[in-house]
This record gives C-alpha cells, structure tokens and sequence, in this order.
C-alpha cells in the first residue's frame, strides 16, 4: 500500500490523540530535538528508517505509513501571510526585525547567509516572575556567497 | 523643521558611512541590543530621548531627526515574500518548522501566543569547527488567550 | 475517535439549528460573552473542559467533539478582503479609521499595542429614535514595546 | 492655489510637530471626537467649513487647505493586511471574531449589517491593576436589508 | 434534516430545470423582484418564512430548504475580477465610470454614500431600433456620513 | 507642447477648484451627460474636438490640454478592489447580485451579453420621504454571441 | 436528471477518447468553426438545440447533457497569468504588442473597441519550408464608444 | 548621453504629437509592419541601426535615442489582467478560447506550441455591411518539444 | 475507460513505490534523460506510443494510462512562489541572476530568446572534497525575435 | 558622498554604455565569470575591494561608488512572474521541470537541496548546424539536511 505524506500526517495526529501522547513523548522515543520531530511528522521533514521504526511502534503506524516518513516531503506548512495568531507573531518579527537581521548579519560574518537547511531549532519554556516567556533558539551554518 | 522616518533613516545610512561606523558601535553608545538599536534608525523602532540624544550626537545627527527618532513608526519594513535570501531563509523556517512550533507552544504553555511585543531578539556568531554558525535567541512573553 | 475542528463546527451547527437553539442560550450554559462563546464553536477558540462539558450536554454532542472545542485550533476564520457585507463593514474601519486609532493610541499610551489575546468584546442592541445601532465594545490590554 | 487632500496632511503633521499640539488638543478645539478628527486631517474624512476654520486657525494652515479638508477624499488609508503591529490587531480581531460577530448580529437583529456610514467610534484609556486596557467604542446604526 | 445554503441551491436549480421553470415566474410566485429574488436562491440573499413557502411549493422544496432559505447567507458569489463577460462588463463600468460617479454623488448630495443594502435593482429589456438593450435600474438610499 | 492625460486632469482639477465650477456645469457646456463628461475629465474617455474647445474655454485650458482630451485613453482608473466606500458599495452590487443579473440577462435575452461601450449612465437624486435615493440608471445594447 | 456543465465536459472529454474522434470531425458534425464549437464543449460557449443535437448523435450523450450544452455557462477556463507554454505565449503577446495594438486600433478607428462576442476565430496550419507555422486569424466587429 | 527606453519613448510620443505624424506613416518610413514598428517604439522591441536611422531622422530624435532603440528592452508593457477595455478583450479571448485553441494545435500540429518569438502579427480594417470589423491577423512558427 | 493525467501521476507513483523502482531505471527503460522521463510521468510533457508502451510494461500500466501518457497535458506543477527549498532555491537563481542573464544572452546573441521547448536538461552529482555538488545542464535553441 | 546601490547601478551602465565595453570585457578586468560580475554590477551582490577598484578604473566610477559596490544588497531584481520572454522561459524551466528536479535530486543525493548561495553559474554560445544554442551551466553545493 501507497500513503501520501498528506495520509500518514492524518494517521498519526489520529493516533497520538488516542494514546493520549504528547509531541515531547514521541520525540523523546524517536531521540530527536522536539521541533525536528514534530516538523517530520506534520509533512515538514523525514525521518531515518531507524527513528520511523520507533515512532512507528509508539504511535501504531502501518509500515508503508514508516516508510513513506522517510520520504522527502513537499515542504511549506503554512499559508502566508498566517492567519494564525501564533503563527502571525513569528511573521511579525521578520517585518519588523528583518532588516536589522541583515544589517547585523554582514556586519558580523560579510555576505552570505544563514542556511535553514543545516539549522536547527529549540523551544523552551522560560519561567520569568512577570509571567513566564518562550524561548527559541536558532542555529545556522553560515554560508558565505561563492568568492571568485 | 519636521522630519519623516524614512527621511531619517537616509540621514542615518549617510553618517555612518562617511563615519565608518558599526551597528556595533551605535547600538553600544545607546546601551541597546544591536538588533534592536538597528531596527530602530531602520524605522522599525523607537528610542528614548536619551538613547536618541546618544545616538545623534555618535551619528551627527540634527536636532529634528533625534526627536523624529522617539516617534513611533509604522513598522513593517520587509516586502513580503522577501525576494533578498538572508530574509527569505528566516521565513522559509517559518514556512517549515511553524507549525511544529505551533504544536509545541500549546502542548507547553496552552493555548495563547508568544508576545512579539514584550520580545526580545540577539544574533550571536557562534565559532564552530565545521564552519561559524549564527546563533539567534528569541525571547517573547507568554500570552495566555483571556479565559471567561 | 478523533475529531477535527472542521467536522466538530459542522455538527454544532446541525445539532443548534435541530434543536432550535439560539447562540445566546447557549453562551449563557457556558458562561461565556456571547462573541467568545461562539468563536470558540466556530472553530476559533477553546472552551474549558467543563465549559466543553456544558455546552456538549446541551447541544448532545459526542465525547470526542466535546475533547476536540478544548484544542487550540487554527484561527483565522474569513477570507480576506471579506465579501460578506457584514464582514466587510469592519474592515473598512480599519481602511478608514485605522490610521487616526494608531496615532490616538500612541498619544495616549506610547509605543505599543493593544493585545487581541489579552482581549474581550462585546456586541450589544442600542435602541435608538432614529432606528437602533449595534454597540461594539473591545477592551484589549496595552503592550508597550520592551524599553532596553 | 488648489491643494490635494494628500499635501494636506502633510502640512497638517509638520504643523503639529512644530505646534507642539496633540491630537485631542486639535479635536477639542474642532468640538469633535478624537478618532473622527484625527481620520479627517489623515486624509480619510471631511470637516465642515467652522470646523475647518477652527482647526486651521489652531494649526496655522493656509486658506486652500481648510478648503481641501471640506471636500470628500479617497478614503482607504491603511495598505491591506496592515503590516504595522497596532493597525494588524484590529485585523486579527475580524480574522478570528468576525464570523461570532455576523452570528451574533443576526441572531439579534435579522438580515442586515451595522452602518460604517452612520458609525461613531471612540478609544479611552481603561485603568486596571493588571496593566491598563485600551477601551474601543463603536457604535454604527442597524441597516436591514430591504424586504420586498 | 440542516441544509447548508449551497445544498439549497443545487436543490433549487436542479428542480428548476426539471420543472422548466424560469427566474421570472418563481419571482412572480414570491412576489418580489427579479434579480432579488433570484439573487437570494442563489445563495446571496433571504426570504420571508412566507415568500419561501410559496417558493417551496412551485419547486417542490423540502422543509428544512425552506427553513435555509430564511438564514443569513455568506454573500459574496463572484470571484474577483470576474472572468464571464457578463459579469466583467459591470466590473469595468465600475473600473471606468467609477470615479466620476463619486466626484458626481458628492457634488449633489455632500460627503457620503449610496447604501447597497437599502437598495433596489432592476433589469428590463429595453427595445430600439439599433437593436435591444439592456436597462439597469439601481436605487439606493443616500446615507450620510455623521457630523459631529 | 505636449501633454498626457494625466497632466490635463491635474490642469482640470485645479481650474474648476479656482474657478468654483461644478461637473454639472461644465456638463452643461460640452452638451454631455453628467457621468460621461466627468469621466472624460479624469482620464476615462473622450470629448469630440467641440465639446473639448467647450470646455476649454470654461476652464481656461491651454490648447495642447484640449487636443489631449480628444486623445483616446488607457482607461482604468479604480484600483480594485476599491477602498473608497462610495465605490465599494458599487463593487459590492456585484459581489452580491452579479449572478442574478447574469441569471436573469440569460432568461430575457439569450446568450450574450451588455455592451459596456455602446452604454449610457446616469445618476440622480430621488426625493423619498425616508430619506433621498441615489438613483443609477445603466442603459448598454445588448450584444448576442455570434451564432455559427 | 440535471447536469452541470463541468459534468457534461468530463462526458464529452471520456466520448471523444473512446470513440476516437477529433475536435475537427466533432466541428464539422456541428458545422461550425472548430474553435467555437470545441470551447462550447469545453464550457466556454452554448450551441444551438440541433447543434446539440447533431454532437450528442455523434457522441452518444445523454438528453441531459444535449440541454445542458444550449445553457450559457459561466465563461473564464483559464487560471491567469496561464502556467501552460501554449497558453502563456497566447498571454506573452498582449503583453508585449498589446499597446501597439491599442495605438493601431485607435488611429485606424478611433475611440473604441474590438468586440469578443460579435467575435470569430479560427486556426490553421500553415506550411513553410523554414518549419509549419501556426496562422491565428480574429475578426471582431469594431464598437465605438458612443458619442453624446 | 545615455537615454533608457522610457525616455525614449517619451521622446517618441512628444515628437509623433508635435509633428502630426501617424503609427502608420512612421512604419512605412521604417519598412515594418505597423504593430511591430509600434511595439519597438513603445518600448517593446528593437530597430536594426537602418530602421532607427530613418524613424529618427522622420522624428528627429537624438542620436543617443537611436542608440537605444537598437539594445534589447526588458518586455511587458501591460499590467495584468489589463483595466483598458482594448487589452482586456485580447486578454478575455485567452480566457475563454485558450483552452480550445490549446486542444486544436496539439490536433493537428502535436505536442508543441505557437512561438511568440518567430512572430508577426497584423491588424486590418475589415468592411462590413453590419458594421467594420477589426481583423487580426497572427502567425508563429511552431516549435514541436524536442524529442529524446 | 479514460484516465486523467492526473490519475496517471497516481497510478505511477504507486507502482513505482511498490516495485521499489528509481526514477533512473525508469528512464533508462524509456531511452529517456532522466529529467524529461520524469517530468512526463509527473504530468509535465508526453512520451511517444513506444516509450509509453516500455514504460507501461515495466511499472504494469493499464492501456489507457499508456495512452494517456502519449496526450500534451496542462503544463505547469509547481504553485509560485515555490514554497519547497529545493525549488525555491531555483527560483531565486531568477531573482538574483535573472538579469545578469537577460544581459549576457543579449550580448552574445542579439535580440532574442533561449527557448524552453527545442531545450534539454539534465542533472549530476558533482564530487568535490568540499561536498558534492548539483549540476544542472541545460541547453535551449536560440530563437532571434523576426526582423522585418 | 554616499550612493546607494541603485545609484551604481546606473553610473554603470551610463559609464558602459558611453565607453563602449561589454559585460565580458567588465568581467575580464574584474577576473570574474560573467554572469556572477554582471550580477554584481547590478545591484545582485557584491565586489572585493580589489574587484571594485579595477572595475572601477575601467568604468571610471568614483570612489563612493566602488565602496558600494562592496556593500552586500538587497538582492531580488525580478519583479515576478517575469514578464520579459527571456526570464519568462526560465521561470517555466521551474514550472514544468522543477518537481522532476526535486525527484531526482532526492533521489540521487538524499533529503537535501541545492545551495544558492555555494553556487557557480555560466551561459556559453553552443554552436549547433540547426541554429546555436544557449548553454546554461549551474553549480551548487548539495546541502543535506540536518539529521538529529
């Protein structure tokens, strides 16, 4: 049997609902960083045979379901601009704070870029007395444009 | 006399060309962040009278412009999609990894946002065998959607 | 049985108009304003479990439609520029009056923002001589942007 | 000498600036509430000719001028979806409460809209010990749609 | 039985066909005009509890159709600009006669609008020897904006 | 000297401002209906070498103005969808009654459609004791679709 | 039984191929041109009760679909800008001599139109020994902008 | 002195007003087909250095400008879908007879397309008893896709 | 019974799933590059009766999906701007090196085109110390615009 | 004196146009490939200082202006989609090539992409008996993604 990534990503939200799982728990059992692991798993990303043998068995996933998480996906989760409040806030930041990113980028490392292929990405929660914060923490290669 | 933002920001790029200065050093004669510094004389931003005082006399700016730099502007700097690729990877990641982020804040926090308001922002470079990364950290306080 | 938002609106809707249900009926099972109560059925909000639970007893909802009004859900509910004419009556008061709002709320608070999380509203009958006016209330928590 | 709406405003805010007057200091001598004022010397609505008097002898503005603030304008100030974080809250609110609002609304009034034309609205400070509330009024009349 | 108003018009157009009925005598049955009666079994409009009854029996109508066609509809059947002929020629008046008929309604009625929702429409067959035309005949009622 | 046709309709503007003239006045002069004349004037149409030296002579326009005026143009001169209220109340008619008319143009007349070109409008004010009524009335030939 | 017109499309599509015809033989069955008579059976246009007729001999459709075939159909099949090469250099030419052919149009004929509805076009091959060339002819009836 | 194409173009216009000249008149000076001597001379194609020597001496333009009308332009003079109703029927033939145009070249030529490069096109006035007619005339060279 | 292009598409990528073939093997069996093979398959391009017949017989296509595969379909999968990064990353090849390329070509060959249809393309893995790279070769016919 | 890059931009090619040298002999002088100097010069990346000064004394540039060029851009100088033929027909390499591409590409390197950025690029004439052709060669680091 064939499953589309489309398929698999309905299989395990239905899934995880039943179990009663959390995206940190299925993550944790796939050894990977949460964003990462819930990236794959909504379409955004693959898996290794290993980690989708894992989650395979957590989450009671058929195996053409395994396989097709090792399958590179069609990547862009999101219709832009978001509608989404949590989604918009994130948008926010690269109207707002985008072209000081730049200007501060070159300054530090010259002309090139910050690849979002060998990045990666962590949220955590930041108690604070005046109301606790989220945290996200990027990391990129930089990637400096070819020299000739 | 009355100067717009985007006057002002053209004053700004001008003098610290001829001066030779960094984002860097603006931003530590103000005692801000260096993104958020930069987004403010980008036009993204406000200062205090005594960070905008600061500034001008760094930058040799006139009188006009350091009040016109505490005025609130309308933000939102970056056409969208942005076509330049150091913006286009920040929004790429919001394209991929934002819905795993979506999963992830409600599973930890519940339902509500991350504020980009109450927001911090840092880009660091970050030293690494295999090539310097960029180390971005986002902070923004939790806001938790009204309960009735 | 897992449920999404979509299909729990779709039987909401099948379940008021069967039973002959006004949403203010069923705001007031809730506990909820009226506005809220009903973004919350439509797809754009959370109920409490017990709200979930009054509501679902009301309208004979089935116990997972009842777990599914406690998941942050997508928001975004209109597509934009609306075509309804109610819808789109709103929107033009952004397009006419947005701009005096934004210089009104600077002057009056500084640089920041009126939350739409931390936000309430209300819509009321105002009888009137001269024919009866809809009364709308907001009240959203001022957010001054983070001072460095 | 014959002056758009548009180099209006632009004398309207170097005047200001240069005044040292606020937006509720223009409107009280206008005899009129803030937003409506604010929005007519934005470009976005029209004074009456005393209005126009008052308010151009306050502001210093030239003969042509207080004639151009009498006449209707292109009104449709804000470039949609807004990318300034203030006016994008007010949009967020239609994308996740504007479908309650058309509920609500004919559940409690029938098949019609509320009037942007004949529409008053008004923003206050709201004092609250969590952090003060920005206070929106709108207040439009019932347009039913007609029977035949 | 909930029928949405899209069912109620594939309900509507399939009887109508089958019966050979046309618009004009399904209005006349209702007793309202043309294109507003037609409009509302199109989905963009709504009947009295006793136009629908009357409607209902000539189509042969099932209760709960009759019940839809009473609700409210989303409005808004034309996507933007319209690619039928006969629709696009009402968008290119608008596209090239709509700015003098705004400079023309402000010179005879002063700052405010034609009302589209306490409004007639009517289209009749107009005969002339260069061959037929088509009369459109709208009547809206003038709504002022307020004065404060 | 040469002028386009956007220069003449600045030159217009300004001379019926300093000249308190109305467009139904110089309707008047060039022989012309309201609407038509008013178009021509802001770019949308055509005057006939009379009508243009009428006009001309009642606005003081230079000769290169007048020829211009004889110049068919690129029409087009609402940028869609509007934002102006008065022009979306247009729109919106066709939003929401656009598929009857088709409807019913079909039933009355056959395949074919209104011509937007052999086509007259006119605007006027309908005393009614409720308030007084825009009145629109569109008269275009009706143009079949040629039968093979 | 009631057919749509996108029904019969996909009816006429799965005869053709079954039956092995061509649009041309389909054409002359019709006696009409092969462009009309293959976008009429596509949804763009109607043919008359015998044209119908003769093409659901030829076809084997059923009755429904022969009526369907004379209701004038929403027009307008393809998505713009066209991502289809043949599509796109149809699209390329009003893009690139579109104004040429607007500057002809007028000097040739003054202040009007060429018709799309009082419209025939055809398509041939044209033999040359360089390579075939694909011969695109138009006529439609000139319609001037009428005159007050 | 080095002139764009714009400037060019504006030069065009300016000296064919002045010295009276028509489309045609400067085509035949040319030796080109009207649309595509046009088409070069708004900006959309080029001369050979003979061609912009005759069109220059019969326009008196500059050298510079005859320099330039040689180099390459960066075609698309149209926004799209054009507002000018000239362009928009062009546009509205795609619209509705691309699909069968698209049907009979891959019938009678095979998997390929009509090219817009090895182009011409002409535009005739047609007599005609019941009104003249616009004859358009195209033809490009087909291009079969390579076969591997 | 007739297949769909797209219901082709389906039925490939299932078998090639199930048969654990590579796209490679793919067109090796159908004499093919593997870009072109591969894209025919996607619904991009055709194949002739006989590489359709092999390819048939090794991923066991029915007849009509054979068939099907030999008809030009609607060209153009990729919805843009590509929100994938591996097609995105050549869409900004266009974004950046887009213009370079218009002026190169135009250098080298005169005012003309690099045809997308008489054009091949084919890609290899490159080794390199630094890590492999992508080669992308793509050869098009040079079509020079028709000089008159 | 500070230029901004748009001001280079046109400094060159006034400069290019006025010495007669071509985009080879510019990149020759700078030691770069031609299409990657061409960028440059156009606002599409950057110089080193030892590049900006020998491109600078051939053009004759002055010293602000070869600092510029150092400067990393905004890049993205293709407004899209393209509607210039020669960038069109890249673009459409994307639109029918591209998910071929991204096939092939997992398929022979794994989940990953095609660096931009690591990316080399050059067009050569390629004589062929049947009418040249344009030769495009790109290169680009395969960047996997991260694993975890």
């Amino acid at each position: 049997m064939y499953l589309t990534r489309e398929e698999v990503q309905q299989i395990v939200l239905k899934a995880k609902d039943e179990k009663g799982l959390t995206w940190r728990e299925i993550a944790e059992r796939a050894g990977m960083p949460k964003i990462h692991c819930t990236s794959a798993l909504l379409g955004q990303g693959t898996l290794t045979p290993e980690q989708a043998e894992r989650v395979g068995q957590l989450l009671g996933l058929p195996e053409p379901a395994r396989r097709a998480l090792t399958r590179p996906p069609y990547r862009g989760g999101v219709p832009m601009p978001p509608t989404d409040p949590v989604l918009y806030r994130l948008y926010e930041v690269i109207l707002v704070h985008g072209p000081a990113f730049k200007e501060i980028l070159h300054e530090e490392f010259g002309d090139g870029i910050m690849s979002a292929i060998d990045f990666e990405m962590h949220v955590e929660r930041e108690p604070h007395s005046a109301g606790d914060r989220v945290r996200i923490t990027m990391s990129g290669k930089y990637l400096p444009y070819t020299r000739f």
